[in-house]
């Protein structure tokens, strides 16, 4: 039953070499990894309007010098990851570069930021998607969790199907989304030149106002720095791009913020002409929806647009988590079940973990985009700083034409965002300081995950300092465990004696009964006369440390004779599955305790019943 | 780690023999078993006069009449139950004695019905409970399901210890709710007969009103019958009491019965002539004792002792439950786990069961507990009305002597009990219809697992229709597992040596790196030239269907040269359990899939690291 569900849920299972298919053209990579960062702009200009409003009205101005220096650190970055994109085309982004120029340690800390940062993704952008369906209906107003966690399920579900088919089911909310913010700028902007729309800013560029200072320039623009969350996305999923990957990667990268750039500066300029003030019910986005549409038809389609657009930006942590895990996995820093693929060539494993996380915080958060945000920042900015930091050194080592350029980009990108780095600690403290506790104990977990790999690898290893010693057993003796006598017994004991060179049974018996046990000896002597069969005696009701005692003394006689020790568990199994919950779970308890001991092994004879 | 926390709150394994200590002086059993009926005076009052106040005030004085109706109820009931007691001294109750008397199909609709009502006891007692501290301490409310689930969890600890501690334990709020109730009713009375509190009754007994009615009548006194619940679990728990058994359950259940109805009359009475009236915010319990001993100490002992029985009173569940559910598995009508005693002689699996049933109601009712009262009335009224009729057809089948005198007290029971049956689904059918789901679909799984229980012990018996064939193999085939060349791998290809006649070594392989399993298999051909080694190569990711195909093949060959035939999966187990989940399940999944194999025994070979 299950595995028809899974079979419809997530489709056939594919062969391996079908994985080449499953690349992505240009305009498919698009529409998969560029919703994070194009979706910021539904929040991002809200972020730097309301710190701007909590100072004061007048202070609104500032939001179009703060989108200028926005628009600055996105080209930068831009510029700066195209090239580790041609750097590193095996993918792996943020942490491939930090490992290899930084060094395992900070290569680590960018890692560690990314794999959070992709459950906060998923986390803020379903929260933020279903914000937008609320401005737009406020009866579902309340259920924000329930209707997050709905999402991310739905989204975990597309992606266990396979990357490609993700793709194709995602074009049309990215592309929607594409076409109706165009739409709106452009009608906007169509409005304010032939003066239909007047000039509604509380005040004009350029003039003071009380409160302004330094430090409120950059709380907005740290704020408004959420809108490039995202941008790395492309250079973590190389590898999924047709031939060249690179140069197809790197042409996506522009084209992404080319349309990125374009979107934050029109809204942000929109917003500052109608003067938009953010409120708690309506987003800034819908609210300049509103005053250019009207509330007609558009209006709808645009939420429901940047609603489908948020929804599905969850996906980009979708195809750059599992990647991650899996260059992390194979690094022997997380778990190898992260280096697994699926049935259908996803790392599913990778899946399933980010779509838990990202469950967890929207609980935990409550479904509140903000207070995500600045955690959010944190966790993408670190990573940007170490990557094109670590790029300048890349730079330095290979010398090659232009290396100097090239390096000032990276340097100017590093510069902006570790300064934003130490902005957001110093000015959003009061949300970031998970961070400092998150990142250690993630550090701390690879680093004892990796020590205990190379721990088993060098103690596996069959050539070594410690000599292997291969042993020529002369036979082997047979322990069965016998708790009443039935046909499982009989097949058992005939396995046995066709394996074991000494046979012995075995039977743990209580007080309760004894007439019972009697009957039970009568009935083995009847059956099998030709084998030894020990009844042990338990003052508890345990059965396990009586039977652990004897496998202990037997196996030590076993060792004198030069003979290896089999345990054997009989073990029915009804016709239908559901149906071994009826059985008791003495053997699969007895099981558990027995794998402790050393040079025993242990066998389950199986007895299928037909009906 | 666990093993030390389970001792730590389960305490130490006990010997089976001291069992027979485990048995109850009437005085701790009853603070064990009547903790449930008790404190139903905490809501049977409310109960009743909640119906009367819905029709009007002048109504209120109903409550006398009725709750003499219910005394006579509860006088019949304890007759009926103190004989029951001495015909059926093993236990079980209604189950028992409807099984017995009326067939099976009638006993397993009281059984059913009380397993579910043991579930209401906990929800109800413990919701109720919360109930009463919120009266006190208004500013908990809202956390009645957090505060209610750790209640259950609290209780569900103190059972896994064993029957006696928690009686232990539980007397201090037992008797401490008999001293304040005593205490309230004995004041309460003084004042009135020395007329220091006036009479407050809106109308006096006898007055005619609007909307005096029979249905009236019975819509409140079927509320109100909600006090009597909880009497048959004394009957239920006979083996648990000190020798003489039943005489003593006899007594102990005549002294509950007096105190209860002590109780309920004292609090009615009071509540009548303080002409109390029920409100969402106080119980009527604490208004009474407001009344009684002013806002002072004695009502928040009162209210602490409320609450604390309320707890408790769930107790009386998780003596009962489990030994139906005992009851029930003998009889081959539940799953065999619930006959296993845990290690401090309780059954644990019933106990656990409970406390997941009670807490998945409270979530579902969000901790309301005048919705699943009539429910609960049902699942107690409707065993009670089978067990006083079955009696009937006992006393006319032995008719010993007074046979007609103890068949009248069981049929007045059985009418009454019937007949609240009839009115609850009458009168309160919106909240009771669950029952006409539940019923059948439990006993519809009762059947299905009987009929699963007598087929497996058909199919496994020795001696039958279908004689046994014994096979004597003239050898053993061998199938090693071999996933990379490791000292797992050398120790298990010495293992299958010793037990097997023909060894062959298998490898699935992938497509994705040629050279290495080119490696694997040099190595292997260097370490072990004796062995044959297969590699199969998979154009799937899955390894578990190359695997099974191969299995066939070898085992069908195995099975012409008359070879028992088994796979060895060799496995490391690491030095700390939760170093597993670091490495790949493939072994765990290639077992779950093997065991689907007819004449294939599948063996694990433990390599254990040292470090």
């Amino acid at each position: 039953m299950w595995r028809y569900l899974k079979r419809l849920i997530i489709g056939k299972p594919l062969k391996t070499l079908d994985e080449g298919n499953q690349s992505l053209s240009k305009f498919k990579a698009l529409a998969l990894l560029s919703s994070d960062a194009l979706s910021s702009v539904a929040y991002g200009t809200e972020q730097i309007t309301a710190v701007l409003l909590a100072v004061s009205a007048s202070a609104m101005w500032f939001q179009i010098p703060v989108a200028l220096l926005v628009l600055i650190l996105l080209a930068a970055i831009t510029l700066s990851y195209r090239m580790i994109i041609h750097a590193y085309p095996s993918g792996g982004g943020a942490y491939m570069v930090a490992s290899t120029n930084w060094g395992r340690n900070l290569g680590l800390v960018a890692g560690g930021s990314l794999l959070v940062d992709y459950m906060l993704t998923v986390a803020v952008s379903v929260t933020a998607g279903t914000e937008a369906i609320t401005s737009a209906i406020p009866a579902l107003q309340g259920q924000t969790v329930p209707i997050s966690i709905v999402i991310v399920i739905l989204v975990m579900c597309l992606n266990l199907r396979g990357v490609r088919e993700s793709a194709s089911f995602l074009m049309v909310p990215v592309y929607s989304f594409v076409v109706m913010i165009s739409l709106m700028i452009i009608i906007g902007l169509y409005n304010i030149i032939t003066g239909q729309v007047e000039f509604s800013a509380p005040l004009a560029v350029g003039h003071s106002f009380a409160g302004m200072s330094i430090v409120l320039f950059l709380r907005a623009f740290s704020s408004g720095s959420s809108s490039l969350t995202g941008v790395e996305a492309i250079s973590n999923a190389v590898p999924n791009f047709k031939d060249p990957k690179p140069k197809n990667a790197a042409t996506t990268l522009a084209i992404m913020a080319i349309i990125l750039g374009f979107f934050f500066a029109g809204i942000t300029y929109l917003s500052y002409w109608y003067g938009i003030r953010p409120n708690g019910q309506v987003t800034v986005l819908a609210q300049i929806g509103i005053k250019t549409f009207g509330h007609g038809i558009f209006f709808y389609l645009l939420q429901l647009s940047t609603a489908m657009i948020l929804a599905v930006a969850a996906n980009t942590g979708f195809s750059a988590f599992p990647m991650l895990a899996y260059n992390l996995a194979k690094d022997k820093f997380m778990p190898h079940m992260y280096m697994d693929k699926g049935d259908r060539l996803g790392y599913s494993n990778g899946i399933v973990s980010l779509a838990v996380g990202a469950i967890i915080l929207i609980a935990i958060f409550n479904g509140q985009t903000d207070k995500l945000i600045p955690l959010y920042a944190v966790g993408v900015f670190v990573p940007f700083t170490l990557s094109q930091s670590g790029m300048i050194i890349h730079w330095y080592r290979e010398r090659g034409r232009g290396w100097i350029a090239k390096s000032v980009v990276n340097a100017i990108g590093a510069i902006i965002s570790g300064a934003l780095v130490l902005i957001l600690f110093g000015l959003h403290f009061t949300n970031v300081w998970p961070y400092l506790i998150i990142m250690p104990a993630l550090i701390y977990m690879f680093l004892k995950i990796n020590k205990h790999y190379r721990n088993v690898a060098r103690q596996l290893r069959l050539v070594s300092e410690q000599p292997i010693q291969r042993v020529n057993y002369s036979g082997s003796t047979v322990i069965v465990l016998v708790s009443n006598v039935t046909r499982v017994t009989a097949g058992a004991i005939d396995y046995a004696r066709s394996i074991g060179d000494y046979v012995v049974a075995m039977h743990v018996s209580f007080d309760t009964d004894p007439t019972k046990e009697h009957r039970t000896a009568a009935e083995f002597k009847a059956e099998f006369p030709d084998v030894r069969y020990v009844d042990i005696h338990s003052s508890y009701r345990s059965i396990t440390a009586p039977t652990l005692r004897f496998v202990d003394v037997i196996a030590k006689k076993a060792k004198e004779r030069n003979h290896s020790t089999t345990i054997i568990v009989p073990q029915f199994t009804p016709k239908k599955g559901w149906q071994n919950i009826l059985h008791n779970q003495t053997s699969f308890r007895l099981r558990a305790v027995l794998n402790t001991r050393d040079d025993v092994s242990i066998s389950t004879y199986y007895y299928h019943l037909k009906e």
